[in-house]
C-alpha cells in the first residue's frame, strides 16, 4: 500500500453511476508531488496521511468488487510527517 | 485513479473484436506527456481533463469483466487547470 | 493502454505449455525504448504501431482467462508517427 | 516479487474492519528510499530483508481473497545485504 | 512480460506454506540492474535469460489461481545478448 496525503476533494459531475456517491480525494505521494485520485473509505480531511490501496485490492476495499477504483483510502495514519 | 487530458481520437480498423465500437482516446497526464490509450466510457472530447481507473477495473467500468481495457475513463473533471 | 511498436519475433523453444503456438513479438515504446514481450492477438509485422492491455485484461484478450500473458496486442493503429 | 527491508510499525487507528488485526509494515526497497506499507503474514522485526508479493496475488497471501492488500509480506530471506 | 535474467536462487527458510518447494530465483532487467524475485516454472539456471509474466496472470502460470506470486518465469529465451 502507498503513503498518501489528502489535498483536497475532486468535483466529477459527469461520471459513471457505479462510482455512486462515495467521495474522491486528490491525493499525493509527497506534498507538490503528481496527483491521483482515491476513493475515500474512511471519511478523510485535508491534510490526512493515509494508506491507500491499489490492485484488484482496491475494488472490494471501496464497498464491492463492481466498484470501479484501482485506488482507495484503508486507514488514516496515526502520526506521520511527510519524511 | 489518474488525472489525463484527453488530447484526440484514435483509429484502429484492424483490433480486437472484443474491443467493438466503443470510442479509444489517446490521453496524456500532462500535455506534452507520454501517450496513452483509453476507453471512452463517458463521452469526452479533446481538451477534457478525465479520471482513468486502470488495473482490473478497468474492465468491468468498459461495460463488462471481458472487456479487454487495462485504462477506462470514469469521469469529467469540472475544473482542473492542469496543475 | 500502451501504444507499442513492433520490433521482432521472440522465439523461445523451452516454455510453458499454456502459451501454447501463439506469437511472441519483441516491443518497445519507442524506438530503442526498452523492450517487453506482448502476445500477438492480431497477426502483426514488424514495424505496426499497436495497442497493448495489461494489467488481468490481458489473459482474456490473448484467449482465455488461464492464457499466462501481462501484455497481450488488441489492435494496430491505422497512421502513427512514433511522435 | 519485490526484495524490501522492514522498517517499523505502522499504527493506523481509523481503519477499514477488513484489515483486522494484522500488522501493517513500513518497508523500503533500500535503506532511505521510498516507503510502502505491506501486510505482515510472516511475522517480521524492523531490518529484516523480506519478499513482498503484489497485484491480487496479496489479497490471498494475506489471508483470504477479500483482504484488501496491494502487497504482503510471504517469506524472510535468510541472507541479504542490501545489495 | 518482461525479458529478465536469472542471477541465482534465493533462500527462503521462514515463508509462506503457499510458496511450497517451487524455486524463487533472483532476475534481474539488466546485467547490474535492479533486483527482483521470480517463481521458477520451467527450470532455469543462473545466465539464463527468461520471459516473466507479471500481474494476476502470474498465480497461475506458478500452476494454481492461489499460488502467491506476482513474477513468474513462463520460458527461456532462445538467443538474447542482454541488447
Amino acid at each position: 500500500m502507498k503513503i498518501m496525503r489528502v489535498e483536497k476533494t475532486l468535483v466529477s459531475t459527469n461520471r459513471l453511476a457505479e462510482l455512486g456517491h462515495k467521495g474522491l480525494l486528490v491525493v499525493q505521494e509527497k506534498v507538490g508531488g503528481a496527483r491521483q485520485v482515491a476513493v475515500d473509505a474512511i471519511g478523510c480531511v485535508p491534510g490526512d496521511w493515509v494508506i491507500c490501496v491499489g490492485s484488484s485490492a482496491a475494488r472490494e476495499a471501496a464497498g464491492s468488487k463492481e466498484y470501479p477504483s484501482d485506488l482507495t483510502i484503508v486507514g488514516i495514519i496515526d502520526r506521520w510527517n511527510g519524511e
